[in-house]
């Protein structure tokens, strides 16, 4: 590849588009005549609200959020949106959790410090190897809203379709499939994500909530930094935001925008996962973990008959120029994380050495 | 200045040094072989944890800090930090501040939320102008800890000396001061800093903690992310830190080094102050607003006798090419934040800006 780059199938942070670092290496010592980098400049200047304003409008663009959604930008990854979410929507102290996999559950562990969480439906008997049933989950009825992890990044599972929240808001982990497809925005009450693994890098969580369910009359003893409010008053400014993963992010919006959007997009994923689970599905070697209907198209784990076996692919596909293939310990094995950025050639690239390796090995 | 880089005082983000950007700028594409840039690293890679164990390790030696303290970098600012301090520190539920400008009165507004908060002593009589003797002050018998901001980046003042806490762990908020001068760890409980003045970009904070101080034992409704433990216990790794931020500040420290250490960057530091403070001491037409022994190092206040002529500087040296100089609401004038990144050279050519402007005016 182009600078000797190599293909990182990271579950994240991961790749970002090589047009994109390009542009960002040209103007790094004078971005458009301001005389500064982009980390040297006041987040209070024009040039960097400029900056902020027009990631904000092509995130806007880019999902079709609807006007009475709002669009923050908070530090402190899904993990302190594990606590935010609970902390700021809950009224009647109770919400409903679908836990599919290791983010689900985390976000299900935590929020039990803020109210009454009830496990509405859960994967764990197959090791999470699956999405449940949820056309028709006894929803509670006191529940403030609903929560799934949209697709898990570990177990590489995505939902097909969106659960039956029977009228109450659903909050959706989409961290491991921000911007991957096309998404009607409208269906949820709250969507975010962890940037750093389909966007842009570590250090800031995008959260897209609809206004009405911004709650102004919070616990006062709740930190200023964990109030949606804050962000949503403040057009995510109320303290110094983090100004270069935003600057990253606008341009990798401006990125899919100028390849043809979410639909493109997809079109692409679909298209590389294919190539993968095409192979997966015809190998004697290698095993896809997860049941076909609920596969995500950016995290694909797959297993050998053994853990001597795994080990040896991963050893050799890094000594090919691979990176990052080693699976989670919790599913073990291997997985390629195949994200936004990753080209359809990386993808091709990987079947031909998982292919080769098949042919190749004992002989 | 090369690359068309011009000199900016923003009271931060704020100046980089050059040489650590052109670094950056030349690995962007492929850091050091691993066919990447950082952003798109996994923070669980060995190429990661390098960076982030020679970033620890060159601020522990440019501080001196010693075993007994962690050193951890969370995401959320010093704004976070105003409740993750009272929130972990407190046992007893009650602690001392010192509120001598804009940014220790955030603080003592947010510790508010979480126990019994004593005003200690205050200079907002007038304007946080000054810093009130603090070698005798009425500790409370009870209180967890005694909390300071050590520079206020607004209003530009500086302790010369530290409060006398009677014993009382000292909490110190050095972000607009952070690495500009040498620092005795010991003589504190706690040390933190926003990074985005003095070191790198915005997005972290750096918090220098004593161990024992780390309470293992905390109410279990505060957030995971909010626990000083979680940083501790596991690398600043709990969960995905601004891997960026931290490569950053890395190759900051590692400048640091090469110039010299706190020794050498206080030097400089003395004498672009001093070149500033001298023409203010002896101008007619700008007045410094912070009396004379309590004045900052880093941030220089200043104003003229009109707002309006205030305003006319401003807009001269923004023609002239210098940035950010306007002074903040709560003090007005103008604004000189001349952090380590500063060159002399930026000092020297708004002194001169400033006597030119001087010697011409109404002529």
């Amino acid at each position: 590849m182009k600078y000797d780059r190599i293909y990182n199938f990271s579950a994240g942070p991961s790749m970002l588009p090589l047009p994109v670092l390009e542009e960002i290496r040209d103007e790094f010592l004078n971005y458009r005549g301001s005389g500064m980098n982009v980390m040297e400049m006041s987040h209070r200047s024009k040039v960097f609200q400029t900056i902020i304003d027009e990631a904000e409008a092509d995130m806007r663009s880019l999902m079709g959020i609807p006007e009475n959604y709002k669009v923050m930008f908070v530090q402190g990854g899904a993990t302190l949106q594990f606590a935010m979410i609970p902390m700021n929507l809950m009224k009647n102290g109770v919400a409903d959790y679908i836990v599919t996999g290791g983010w689900s559950a985390k976000a299900f562990a935590e929020a039990k410090k803020f109210g009454e969480i009830n496990l509405l439906a859960t994967s764990k008997d197959k090791n999470y190897s699956y999405i449940p049933d949820v056309s028709d989950l006894p929803i509670s009825e006191e529940a403030d809203y609903v929560y799934i992890c949209e697709n898990e990044t570990i177990h590489g599972t995505t939902y097909q379709k969106l659960p039956n929240t029977k009228g109450k808001v659903l909050v959706s982990d989409q961290s491991s499939m921000f911007l991957s497809k096309p998404c009607n925005v409208a269906d949820y009450g709250l969507i975010y994500g962890g940037v750093q693994k389909n966007i842009g890098p570590a250090g800031v969580a995008i959260v897209i909530m609809r206004e009405d369910l911004i709650n102004r009359e919070l616990d006062e003893r709740i930190p200023t930094y964990l109030r949606f409010d804050t962000f949503a008053d403040n057009g995510s400014m109320y303290n110094t935001p983090n100004c270069w993963a935003i600057y990253v992010c606008g341009k990798v919006f401006k990125y899919l925008i100028s390849i043809g959007g979410l639909e493109a997009m997809n079109k692409l994923n679909q298209e590389k996962a294919a190539i993968l689970y095409e192979f997966l599905d015809n190998s004697k070697m290698f095993t896809g973990t997860v049941v076909k209907e609920d596969r995500s198209l950016m995290n694909v784990p797959f297993v050998t008959e053994s853990k001597e076996l795994d080990a040896e692919v991963v050893a050799a596909s890094k000594a090919a120029g691979f990176d990052n293939l080693k699976g989670h310990k919790s599913v073990g094995g291997l997985r390629a994380s195949i994200y936004n950025a990753m080209p359809k050639e990386g993808v091709e690239a990987l079947v031909k050495f998982l292919k080769d390796f098949e042919a190749n090995y004992g002989k």
